[in-house]
């Protein structure tokens, strides 16, 4: 059973990225505003931004009160869209409840939207045009292809259907030629469509959903889910994904949580900050960047 | 064999449509434009702007020479973008080759591309937002509405995954709660992949793709296809679908063509010029609509 482990394929994406860097006259920014301190939101923001340092980016967090106003924030990323020295702009989600996230989305300069969530980019992925593309789903495509799994004419399933994770990545999907089907919470008999999988994608946020019975012996599968099911005698968040352990003795390939989707999505985002600096602010020779396929 | 006819239906929206105009202190506009005189193309435009004129709808074609340059075209779409009388702009397609119809859609203020075709409201579409959408898709799920096929929880194949109807109708299935596959000219097992479905959809432009074979004895069959195989003795086109003849044993409903799905993308672009409208210009109590689900 091969694991498909996510951080030497980050690795390989922040090589290509430094590769690149070093020939921009330019160190590109990603500006990041959280909201709040949900634990869960800090760690994360904490990770994004020492990972860009680490790559040589620069970085930084705006850290606004739990209690900002929706028209406080939308000023704010007002300014970020009209300065020239931003390259990315990241919102962490959850945002609170004064908040609507979607209307903050569409407030992000789509050239910005290094999460690739504002809708522009989610149609412009759609209709196969150069966008900004959702880390994760993007983060997928990139470790599938580096361990080899074939995709054009195979039978992927998608298990969950969000803004996030679950549709984008069905364009993804199809876009490399697969027969692409989203399964849900509204799905009637879900093992057997699971079991139809050559490629299995958990991206639903229930430990243990997907339990070996629901797998096709050799099948590839992807687990996106990251749920907290306590904590550890250390007092660390003990995580597991959607994936129950036994599917292991089934698949042929299996991404480990943590250490398998989730480093992808960070490398993903990084990538997008330095496409997006390079589109938007050209590389040494003047041209614009095009989108690579 | 239940036939899913779509001239009572289209015939049910343009009574709606009717009794929404009555209550306007304005009158609606839809503005088509067309390039050159491919023939499909002057009889689509003219069958488009006779049935706004019919319901009620202000309605003017602009034609421009099939030379016409892509940036002439640009000019003309941002004047009409300005223009504060107009309310729906729809380019037919397609477009001479020294135009880039992608550029042409992302010109086309999203408020007002009643063909639901531009980035921006295929985006808004997939995240579940407010958005005017692609009239072959909305047709299909209006028409499935009104002869209440169940969708939720059923398994949807959609054959073909173009910008047009494939993928903007998986989403529309998706947000009734199918379960959606899309599948396309790379699939493998086209035949087995069709026989799940408890609704199949053909959109791909092959006259006779789906033979009985390929269809689950009681499934919903849905023919998107319009393809001209020649002419009569009067000198028409002789239009098929995708679905072969012998399918109407097998199915328990089937949409005609031509009759079925065709009448319903007409009146569909008529039902996004007045939603628009009423977006753009509000109610006769000031307030602007909202998305009615």
């Amino acid at each position: 059973m091969l694991e498909l482990s996510g951080p030497p394929v980050a690795e390989a994406v922040y090589q290509e990225l430094q590769t690149l860097l070093a020939t921009l006259p330019y160190v590109p920014h990603l500006r990041v505003v959280r909201l709040g301190d949900d634990p869960a939101s800090v760690a994360y923001v904490r990770l994004k931004d020492r990972q860009a340092k680490r790559l040589g980016l620069s970085s930084q967090v705006d850290v606004f009160p739990e209690s900002t106003s929706q028209e406080e924030l939308l000023a704010h990323i007002a300014r970020l869209n009209a300065d020239p020295e931003v390259d990315g702009i990241l919102v962490q989600s959850p945002v609170p409840r004064q908040v609507d996230f979607n209307a903050v989305l569409e407030a992000i300069d789509p050239l910005k939207d290094v999460d690739g969530l504002t809708p522009v980019n989610a149609g412009r992925m759609w209709m196969g045009l150069e966008a900004l593309e959702s880390c994760t789903p993007a983060g997928v495509m990139r470790l599938l292809k580096h361990y080899q799994i074939p995709l054009a004419g195979k039978e992927v399933v998608i298990v969950g259907r969000s803004n996030l994770v679950g549709k984008p990545l069905a364009a993804l999907m199809l876009r490399e030629h697969a027969t692409v089907t989203l399964a849900h919470s509204r799905t009637q008999d879900l093992a057997a469509v699971c079991r139809r999988a050559d490629v299995l994608v958990a991206a639903v946020g229930k430990a243990g959903l997907i339990t070996p019975e629901m797998v096709r012996p050799g099948a590839v599968v992807v687990d996106v889910g990251i749920n907290r099911v306590g904590q550890n005698e250390k007092g660390r968040d003990i995580l597991v994904g959607d994936v129950a352990p036994g599917v292991a003795a089934v698949a042929s390939a299996l991404t480990p949580v943590p250490g398998g989707v989730g480093p992808m999505t960070v490398a993903m985002l990084l990538y997008n900050t330095v496409i997006a600096a390079m589109r938007r602010r050209g590389r040494p020779t003047g041209e614009r960047l095009q989108a690579a396929r």
